[in-house]
């Protein structure tokens, strides 16, 4: 038995451990394409705060790096292993400790799903906001992670604006409590934000204080068929500049209502170039389709249905959540960007990635959460093809080229991981990489927290 | 002419340096009570980020401490001058750059007047937030500085929700370029929300992109009065609870009634422990009037007055905006304290703050932003009376213990700066304290910006 294993053992329970290689090896990776995952030398699935210390002071003390992981649905190898690390899975730590519906605050473990919170919390009357299209599988301390997003944001923002206060083992053990409990508060600098979207290269997120809102009505969806992505563009930037704020506002291409049809045959319109989907959950969503409808219609939808009810609108979201689904079942591999531009290049965003995929001669859907111009266009591809991979990770970095020429940025939802590293220093310049190279010294002087992730 | 002038003249226009003794010590403190503040040897008032980064250079050459400054209207000493530093005045930074209402941003200087921008957003049919007391002369770059609220917190939230991206001079010059343009965007570590709330003490804000909304319908707003602190409590967690997001709900005690009825004559009601005031802004605000005001009634209210109209409305939002301003006209001073509590123990605060009172023979009166749980006692003193003086500090000190005891923070928005430097440590503890510190010193290690502020 290894020193490590030893140590390790002093502070868990057996089951905490995992060594044998046939099981590690399921942990080596999450879901991204194209990433490098080494072999762990343990995973450890510890239950409670005090275990996590123990493995944390155990990995300092003997210089072994350390990779968390939630769910490993990310999509940017940020919570693949490394050689000899310690992988530090947190999904057992899974209760959720409180929810409360005067502070509309709820206290989870890292290692509750998305999906069971959104339940449980639903069941008070209240919402969680965050939907990554992952949800039935992903973590929130993922989420933090990450920094996730979903179909909600464009009304009700991303997975930091819900973040209040976390608690956080320090790299050497030592116990952070960060933020507050209360709806306001500015006590010194804001570290709860600098853990969200950090990726477990800072510590490990052992307790949330999650806001929520009061649970919105059922959404209302409306399909708007558009004869190009200008006009579909076009479309999103009459709606928001017109001062609406649907709850989701979501675009699939052809290529993506092709596969979704195949997939699911669900019969969504495949001789349109663009569909786009917009939800309403106010208090009168009739209104609000009516007034949508009439601006699809003037930038020049050939076709324009809202729902009746929220059956049909479910149906309709349910073909926006098989969308990636369905786009990786094209080819036997997907590498799935994530470029978020100013809506009003979203038109040119679609236009670009239409002419990468021309050039290479490759298969590249996109469906794009619209409302906020953050589009995920989907390479598909056959990695046992040499030829048809290399295209593929070209046509992957020019649409990040792309993204950042029109204003935009290489990650909306996804984050950095090991995908976007380099992508990383060219989006936010050497000042900005200096600074956050420091913030990474400073939290883990000795590199053992994910290295390799993010620079 | 000392060398630190002849440098900052190399780069500076000469209306941008003032030295004249009798007009630097206007810029020499905020608005705070009790708060040291030194004598600068200049005040600096540059129109360029060129010229900001010029006085950066010229600080880090030659070690001088710089104290950046907005309106001033801070209440925490965070802008007070420090022996010999350089005052810096972003307050002729004042060009609203960009107003896109498909992006739903503005993009800005930092010494733009809150109220001008709200103003100049909402002939857009635009929405910022933010509205502390002082919206009038405060500016954004102060705002950000502080973290600002306001009025509008318990629909809309903080300073921090609604700054996407930052252009940043650092302390030796180099310019720095934080967040995004876009909706979304989580590339590396949040700096942005780092610098919101930093007080100065990180780097200069020259320019933000800021997050806008739609301009909401105008507030319809309800008065309710209660015969104690526990039922206007009770109110509002029974508002809270039942999924209602009033787009303010406010409280005034009984002494700030009568402080606002003196000053304005305004027919409040003084019989009443505590007037509540709860605003919608929604597409039918009567009908959650009527909803707000029966739970008013079920928690106690004596008398529940709905406003007909939007100028019954805007009468009743000038009381509380009166609120802080008629309870400086009590005393000849005031330290205004920024408590915020989870909103089941508004009660208690109030009735512990009461209790402080008493035993310290004093007048304190409590405006609070009541949705957000965010209480502002305002102990009343006379300065002259060195007894009363202390018997002013002590319970300004015991109002922060009771906060910190009811489960909440020393500052929902105002900031730590020199008054509440000591109970920072107390409520973050020695691990965050330690990493707080050590993100001071990446940024500035020479400690030259707003030295003695939040540590």
């Amino acid at each position: 038995m290894s020193r490590l294993i030893e140590r390790l053992r002093g502070g868990l329970p057996d089951e905490a451990l995992v060594t044998d290689p046939d099981v590690t090896a399921g942990y080596a990776h999450d879901h991204a394409s194209f990433c490098p995952a080494g072999t762990p030398a343990v995973v450890v699935l510890p239950r409670t705060v005090e275990q996590v210390r123990h493995v944390m002071r155990t990995a300092t003390e003997l210089r072994v790096p350390v990779v968390p992981q939630g769910g490993r649905s990310g999509l940017s190898g940020a919570a693949n292993a490394t050689d000899g690390c310690i992988v530090l899975s947190l999904v057992r730590m899974d209760r959720i400790l409180e929810i409360d519906p005067v502070e509309r605050t709820a206290v989870v473990e890292p290692g509750v799903i998305n999906a069971v919170l959104s339940r449980a919390v639903a069941e008070k009357g209240l919402y969680y906001p965050p939907d990554p299209s992952s949800w039935e599988m992903c973590t929130i301390g993922g989420n933090i992670g990450t920094g996730a997003g979903g179909l909600c944001c464009v009304k009700y923002g991303v997975t930091a604006e819900y973040v209040l206060g976390l608690d956080v083992v320090l790299t050497d053990g030592r116990l952070l409590r960060t933020g507050r409990s209360t709806a306001k508060g500015v006590a010194g600098y804001d570290l709860t934000r600098l853990f969200v979207g950090s990726e477990g290269s800072l510590g490990i997120v052992v307790r949330a204080v999650l806001a929520l809102k009061p649970h919105p009505p059922r959404q209302l969806v409306l399909a708007a068929e558009f004869p190009s992505a200008a006009a579909a563009g076009d479309a999103v930037c009459r709606i928001m500049a017109d001062g609406h704020t649907p709850a989701l506002l979501e675009l699939m291409d052809r290529t993506t209502l092709r596969a979704v049809n195949k997939l699911a045959n669900m019969g969504l319109p495949e001789s349109t170039e663009a569909l786009l989907l917009a939800g309403f959950d106010t208090p009168d969503p009739a209104a609000d389709l009516a007034a949508v409808a009439a601006l699809c219609a003037a930038a020049g939808a050939t076709e324009v249905v809202p729902a009746s009810d929220a059956a049909e609108s479910e149906l309709l979201l349910k073909a926006r959540r098989l969308a990636i689904h369905a786009l990786e079942s094209i080819r036997s591999a997907t590498m799935i960007d994530d470029v978020c531009v100013p809506r009003a290049r979203l038109a040119d965003m679609l236009e670009g990635t239409a002419a990468v995929a021309a050039k290479h001669d490759l298969v590249i859907g996109v469906c794009a959460h619209a409302g906020d111009g953050n589009t995920h266009p989907v390479v598909c591809f056959d990695p046992r093809d040499a030829d048809e991979s290399r295209r593929a990770l070209a046509s992957f970095d020019e649409i990040m080229a792309l993204g950042l020429e029109l204003g935009g940025t290489i990650t909306g939802e996804h984050g950095v991981g090991v995908l976007k590293k380099e992508w990383l220093a060219r989006e936010i310049g050497p000042v900005g990489l200096e600074l956050q190279r420091g913030i990474k010294e400073l939290f883990d002087p000795l590199g053992l927290l994910n290295p390799g992730k993010l620079f």
